[in-house]
């Protein structure tokens, strides 16, 4: 069995979760990505993603989907009128009092899945706190891996199509087409990262940086070569990888 | 105009937002109802409600949306299995970020909707904040304001309908009927109170109460006699008063 | 019995209090009050009717005063020079301390006399913090309901002599008639929320304001007929309210 | 011109106070004595120090007196049943808002006058906090400088006389001579102390202690020697002394 | 010009310190690392790494030497005695302080060598806090990076020589060969994660985890075949590669 | 036995610590001391009185050294480009975290070994948190005692030298004579403070002082008498002193 957690009546809790069932939290943003996307792209992309896997494998897998946290930690972009952001101390007391509220259910796993890069590093070490604190088993999962997390982008935005590039904004295309325009999208990759060996997205130094350091217009990508169709390929390839990875965490232990 | 805050691309956002536009955040809470009732309530209602006052009068009043903060304060129900609630410092460090995010555009008017009743004393405490520190127009609003707050419950329920009561559940049985099971609803109106002068629900004395302090169940009012009929009645003339309230607040002015 | 709580010695507490006896804990302010009434209006007023209780009923009621709370949240009026204002946080800070202190004698009732409109709503959110962390029955009463919360206030200030209108003058040239300027008073009422259905004070609708926002004198009502008559004759009604309400409040449960 | 700083009206602030006026805070505590004194003594000692100050001298030096702190950080006494302490970040934020409150009129000199030497290494530390952060001249002064400061306690209490001994229990029974009961009282001088050469109160090594780390009575000295004439003298050499020195810091100046 | 920033006298900072200069804070643990190792490990690595760069390269690249961070966030080892953690809350406060301080300073480039992988995603946090609050450029480098970023462990540990493995214990044999007793390791690779595809060390889902999780010895690898050879080998390397990317870092341009 | 305590292995700690075991943990800063001094003068005069203690009697007393906090509270020098200062709360979060680590070893005795006067008041408040929180009994020692404290300095620099003066100017030319250059000293004493009879350095009246409020150039005192036969002196002595201290620590009890 598996659903939306919020339609559980309270005295069900106890009843329908279990140590196998897992709990899902899409984390999603509101933040500027580019004259050509809304601010909705990484809260749309996380929750959909959420709900595809819910329909593909929820069942199967016990899996309990909580409300999106659509706002979190944006402050890369806080130069820009309209991004919403949390501060890193707000989002990790969210993610405590949540891992503290799911500490009394008999559900154990607590899965975060991720759409907003910029909050990557943060969840990562709230899985630890949550653990800690909390005796959750906590996993992080990403509709798409940030480059610097180990993830790729297209070899044409030379890796760097990561906020608003390519893949992502065929994948919003796919979601919302009609929230989309292509047409003030330009080439936004910072070209001198590439003739750094260490010093780049995803090398062996990382660097703190904001989004309008590179350009003012404050994506970073090439989402020219944007599509619906490639949208959709990378949507159903994330689904399925993300339901394979759910299925490990079910059968995860950490001793034999 | 109006919409969907996060549809917007972020450099339309100054063009788009004035001083008259009109934010609106709906706070909804993930917490037990009884046995008869989800614990999605406050934060369907809250969306639903505030989803239909956009409908109606969303481009008159040049409103926009914000995604719904699903989880928030509901620390009366720790005691109960399921129930996900933020610290009172989380909520107050929420709509603090989410103040300082929006200060940096035109708008100027920030309402909140808020459909759990145990946010409502701080959500008033950080209109305050809100306008002290970045210096919007608060504003706080209710499609059901709570008893405590001058709002008023069923006399069958001598006043005291204020958790999965009768009215409460009968809207959310006018929006999602299928998450509604009347059956196992009792009557759990603690009657001593109805005793009192001056120490009860909307009384001159106010005081703390958890929400198995009354009884086990956790649910305060009678819902028996609850129906969509009711519901949709409430529904609607929530939405109609609210509309007029924020025609109210759109030409709100300190000094004449 | 009942009396001064800081006139007990640490071993008599064990022997003094017990599960019925009442703790009560004035809040005062230290804030402008236009130019008519001295900055310490909140803590007087709270402070004589406090003692004025103890005189009247806290040998019945075994009611024990703490000192009080001179200083609180006062931001309303942090654009004014005198006022002494504490954060809201710290507010909460202090509260969480003395009812952490509390906690360990025998007492279980903790009653705050807030004699300051602007603390309100972050008192009744105490008196909920203060039941879940500390275990205590936690009760909110004032000398004079603010309208904001069900108070009432004369006609003919509109219902808006919040801040050193008729009302309050007339009490404090009860209790300090030599520290009245009445002179200085002027009518300043905010006419134009009296037009408003929704959006005022006592209405449905809530809203953050600072003092100065309705005028720059900061004091919001029409002071000019107060009298010390008047106010003897509110201050004593005030006290025999309360008494009545202690006693409610001495035989409070939660479950019959 | 000096006086009570709370009965100033608002807008007399910027033409009362200037830079040379002193501003001053008494800080009590109200914390077990042991068997013989009330929990209000630091409380009292600080007030009456304080009222005396402004009797004497507040005219000539242009002293305003704030309301009495009356809760401060007791923790040394948090096995005690009835002492009420604030944790030491609650006293820190009170005098930080004070201070920022304070910061804004015109007066520069601010004077803790602390009653309980619990206190006096965190409000030293206030003192540059206060200075560095609002830009204050700060001062610190006790009726009765604790011995591990600098001041002195009788030889026949081996110069520990520290909480609830001699000239305490002195003094307080010149101003409250109908609390105090001196037949409860003992001895409870940590004598092997006194064999030190380094750690001890007043020693070169500071130590980290409880109140009931000596004795479970919770006093420290010997109070059987006390009387109200000894107080009188100590308590008037105080005010005397705190007067020559208030002139000092009138004209305190750190460049020539 | 190079060397160690605390040997500075406060005036010459400001000549000697520009734009170019890089300040290079070392930071390492006190952690359990298995009955081989003893607690100091990060500590020492990330020293003796930061001196060797600082010796190597540290006058053509104008890099200055902070003192060591010693202790940091070591949580997932609070289970052992004797490790010394921070809370995560308390490493990000230093490090904003010590970025407050740097930026009154002319030097803009500040580096961060983390000796300890259980910092790594508060680090990299920390870059963009610090970038955003005080104008920093901030990078972050390893001696070793760790495989789950994008570092490598031998194939024998399958990858897993995450704490006190081969590699590691190598290099401190290297630096301190008297400390190390390698007669007490053991193989400690929690094999069952190398069957997983997505949750393991530098897979696509991370998950949160205790030292002790795995094993109750607590440490995570196969030190048995660790050597000073190799660990030499693996120390000059990671010098070698240092200070390749230190002056990567040096030229750094957002803009071309 | 003692020594490093960074050198003990993991399982080491329970059976090398017993409850006669002293920790000691030195506390430096790096801050400006003048135009003769480096900013690393506290942190070396702390480690080196350390580790000349743990020499001379660190074997006999059980002493287990910690790794310098090299980085403490420096505000009254943040005017200054270069000094590295904590906020008064990080460097209590610092103490609380390795209190906290170590209640769960078997030792029980924390000396902290400070030198630097600023951090004095605060680290004397953290004894007590520390004893309170985590049961440890905790002491404070100084290598020079500041005058404030009740250590003196020459009757040349009229007891007032207390940052950058003769004593500490001296310790430091024999602890780093290359670092010292002499020439650049001038008399920096703040004469008109001695002729205060209260308001002055070790008087009865503390104040809140920066260091550039004397004088611009932030030192206080007369180092140009100062030599390194003195500071030789002044080291051993304290030394010596310092080992007589930890003596009466050991055998330390409250109650007899």
């Amino acid at each position: 069995m598996g659903g939306m957690y919020e339609d559980l009546k309270g005295p069900e809790i106890s009843s329908v979760l279990s140590e196998s069932s897992i709990i899902l939290l899409p984390v999603g943003a509101i933040e500027q990505h580019g004259p050509h996307l809304p601010m909705s792209v990484d809260r749309v992309i996380a929750e959909e993603t959420a709900k595809a896997i819910v329909d593909q494998c929820g069942d199967d897998l016990d899996i309990w989907l909580l409300p999106t946290l659509s706002i979190s930690k944006s402050n890369e972009h806080n130069w820009s009128e309209g991004t919403i952001s949390l501060r890193y101390e707000t989002l990790m007391a969210i993610l405590h009092d949540i891992g503290e509220s799911l500490s009394k259910t008999s559900a154990k796993k607590l899965v975060l899945l991720n759409g907003h890069g910029g909050n990557t590093t943060l969840l990562n070490t709230a899985l630890r706190e949550l653990r800690l604190n909390h005796s959750l088993e906590t996993f992080l999962i990403h509709p798409a891996l940030p480059p610097a997390y180990g993830g790729s982008s297209t070899e044409d935005e030379l890796g760097m199509g990561i906020h608003g590039g390519r893949d992502e904004t065929s994948v919003f295309m796919f979601l919302r087409p009609d929230l989309v325009n292509l047409s003030k999208a330009e080439r936004r990759v910072p070209e001198q990262l590439a003739k750094n060996k260490h010093v780049k997205f995803g090398g062996s130094v990382s660097f703190g940086w904001l989004s309008n350091d590179f350009h003012e217009d404050g994506y970073i990508g090439d989402p020219t070569g944007a599509s619906p169709e490639l949208g959709e390929k990378l949507f159903n390839a994330a689904v399925e990888s993300l339901c394979e990875a759910l299925s490990e965490i079910k059968s995860f232990k950490f001793k034999e």
